[in-house]
């Protein structure tokens, strides 16, 4: 075994301590030939966890998951627990200690999933269906107490949180049972973590770390969620955007006055609006806010090769979308998403189309997302999205201004803004991340996507102030699992890559990820 | 009578006929005293004729109206008929020939009203109710068959179309019946012109005028619809600014993408919009597409003088609406509207506050209305806008692209135009225009408010090129009658001043007004 831990840079811990992977591949051939043997098994406790409705706000039903889990857990031989919530739903706790290692690799994920319309769905969002494949392609429904003995990869469990994110749950359980059931012990500690109030925005959450500091402490945070590369390559990332929002409204005369008779007198709050917007950004994306990009980190060499090596998905998508360009001169979409971006995701002001009547309005409104990088704040970038309206002659108030007000203050402008939270990255280059996706891309032989940082924002930073080790984003679920929307679902072969993927990590990453030459 | 006659200027005809107009403050004196004697009659006439339902598009009531309007015509003893309206209600035609007479004046008005929303008024539309002053201050009912021998001015009469229009009908009546019963001849023929449909935009009014050209061969127009100045005094409009709109769409992808994931790479059409009516005027009314002043055809002394010399209505009605500050530094109202307008009257694109959701939208889409002057139209705005657009690299489109055109070209909008028209203005130092002004402050004993313009939009153009006379319009209604809205109403005492007011044109406006010195 030695070769291949060498040839993987994995070799000799620095504390001394010999401690050899085993051949990886070897290790997929037994896990996969476990897995091949008890598809059925997988697939009916997954259902049978998938069934138990999961609203964080649904406090019986998200604790009848919570327990589940921890059943779960406890049937591997693992020690499990519930959390204390801190006033949320139990995260539950799991632990394999392995004798001999010194590293400890902690898998996030969350049981609870995002609000169902039940009329939009095709089978029940708590019904776990099976189909031959993707519903909206004809996939027939196929029962679960009559499963083939060997079930295709191309077929797929419907139900809420089939991909975001139960899968990575039942997905480590089976890698710990195959690796135990071929007689492969891991090479790290594993503690498992699985949040029940992510999608409502996983408000306890910075209490939940303080409280359980201890049990949570980990070497390096694996974060299951969120869906493979849109090529169907797994896919790791070391950082995700941070985000703030701000609703902002501008005013005009109190009570909507006739354009004809006043127009050209009476400010029109909708133009102002328009010109406010228009002097955020230009339409290649820069915004034009002073000094916003000050607190930009430059990206890395690292981050930007990888960010050059990314799958071509661009000109696939831009067909599917209707897109004949993109901004910034047809940019690669993972270069674009190592910068802040400020997106204009709503307008509103008097009427349009068949309402529209000749008026000047009152009010107008714009809702503005951004999407901050390392090492911006939203406090920062509040700030300075202030001092620019200031600049331009605006009021800046916060709550909704009185007549009064509005009679002695030309150019008023309300800012409302979210709480929002701050972007996280992981360097590409620390010796944790190459060991990391040198375990997996053995282990799954195959090469895997490495992004630099997820477009999208998920709390990352808070796993990563709060406990100050290394955080990266594995997902497994596939990027058309139709997350967060009905008919939510899983395609197999992504949970079958997934327990592999698992293995790999629990297997590859042995205690040398310090020592590794780079 | 003579020495008055020369002091207004309306000396001898140029066809020599020696005409004398009576002496102005004893018609007024006359009139007065006449309807002093009659307010109740006129009240209990007035009400009868709003209590007819008059939606244009309810033609069985439309034409009770226009029926009743008839007999009421020729109850005075004037000729009157119904008119051919082309497809639309028939117009009321009424004449009142004059012995001697060498000129002809008619008046327009229309007997039809906006639609109402009966739950929003105090009382039903169609059910006359008078008040002792308005409605939201307290007036209390008081039953039209038991009125004081004197009925006070303040009071109101609320129904659909008191003030918008049939108060114009009722008055000019009243008018011909006082002056008949004092013997005070017109010194002008009459002509009474009543449309059916003009809330509904007069779509059959251009038939109409061809097909009654003889019929409405008239030497002055005078357009009886609209409000008194808001200072209360009464005013007379020599124009009214065009119209033309438009709906702008511009596209984003073809569904809505993350923010998050695909922000700053995918086009964001809010802020392209946004970007677009930025471009389209400043914040102080100046219209920034190219040309667009070339056909504006500048004011005249006379214009400039009148709308400096209107009353100052700016301060009140600032504070009522709330704006600290007005376009282009506080320019007068009233010389603002003698310039072209651009208002946009809606902003639409994803959604704002609660329904925010932190995506890219698919479209975004901006309502506009312009206001025109002479000598614009339509077409030459709406291909100054069109190549301002194109200018900018936008390929202008007018119907909704589909996939593939979105696919292959970058920068679509699509621009739907109303059909619009133009406007229209009269002279202000024409003899005609200067002796209607001298007869109404004669006949009145008070300055009247002259206005170059309204700034909102009437189709005077219509009756200017199809007629080729002059168009004057002489509204009555007060500003504040809450026209086109619930609880319409009229101020008796406009109604009264009405009354003056015709009486003095019919009586005051001889055969010289083309003689008389300027």
């Amino acid at each position: 075994m030695r070769d291949t831990v060498a040839a993987l840079g994995l070799a000799l811990s620095t504390a001394g301590v010999v401690f050899p992977s085993p051949d990886p591949a070897r290790v997929r051939e037994q896990v996969r030939a476990w897995r091949q043997a008890h598809e059925a098994s997988i697939l009916r406790e997954f259902a049978g966890l998938l069934a138990v409705p999961n609203l964080a706000s649904d406090a019986p039903n998200i604790r009848r998951n919570a327990e589940r889990i921890v059943a779960m857990v406890e049937q591997r031989g693992l020690s499990a627990r519930l959390l204390d919530g801190q006033g949320g739903p139990p995260p539950v706790y799991g632990e394999l200690r392995v004798p001999g290692a010194v590293r400890t690799v902690l898998v996030y994920a969350h049981y609870d999933g995002q609000p169902v319309d039940p009329t939009a769905w095709a089978s029940p969002p708590w019904t776990p269906v099976l189909r031959e494949g993707p519903f909206q392609e004809g996939g027939r429904e196929v029962s679960l107490d009559a499963l083939p003995s060997a079930v295709p990869g191309e077929w797929r469990l419907y139900a809420r949180s089939a991909g975001d994110d139960k899968a990575p749950i039942v997905g480590v359980l089976a890698a710990v049972d195959a690796l135990k059931a071929a007689g492969l012990a891991p090479t790290v500690n594993l503690k498992l973590f699985f949040e029940g109030e992510e999608e409502a925005g996983s408000p306890h959450m910075a209490a939940v770390l303080d409280a359980s500091r201890d049990a949570l402490r980990a070497d390096l945070w694996l974060i299951c969620d969120g869906p493979v590369h849109q090529s169907r390559r797994m896919q790791v990332f070391f950082g995700a955007r941070g985000e703030t929002d701000v609703e902002v409204t501008v005013y005009g005369p109190a009570r909507a006055l006739h354009s004809g008779h006043y127009g050209n007198w009476a400010p029109n709050p909708a133009l102002r609006l328009a010109r406010l917007v228009a002097g955020l950004r230009d339409e290649d994306g820069r915004i034009l806010v002073p000094g916003f990009y000050d607190d930009v980190r430059p990206a890395t060499d690292a981050e930007r090769q990888a960010a050059a090596a990314a799958p071509d998905v661009e000109a696939a998508l831009r067909r599917e979308v209707a897109l004949a360009a993109t901004e910034a001169g047809g940019a690669r979409l993972a270069e674009r998403i190592l910068l802040p971006a400020l997106n204009v995701r709503g307008l509103e002001s008097g009427h349009v189309g068949a309402a529209a009547v000749n008026a000047i309005p009152t009010e107008a409104h714009a809702s503005i997302d951004i999407r901050l990088v390392p090492d911006q704040t939203p406090a920062t970038v509040r700030e300075k999205v202030e001092s620019h309206l200031r600049a331009q002659g605006y009021t800046v108030v916060h709550d909704a201004p009185d007549l009064e007000a509005r009679r002695t203050q030309p150019r008023i402008v309300r800012l409302v803004w979210g709480a929002g939270y701050p972007a996280a990255r992981t360097a590409m280059d620390l010796p944790v991340s190459r060991a990391l996706v040198r375990a997996l891309e053995a282990g799954l032989g195959a090469p895997v996507v490495r992004l630099p940082t997820l477009g999208g924002s998920v709390p990352m930073y808070l796993f990563q102030q709060k406990t100050g080790r290394p955080v990266i984003g594995l997902p497994i679920a596939n990027h058309d699992d139709n997350q967060h929307a009905a008919n939510e679902n899983l395609r197999l072969q992504n949970l079958w890559d997934g327990i592999e993927a698992y293995a790999a990590v629990l297997t590859g990453l042995g205690p040398g990820w310090h020592a590794g030459p780079d």
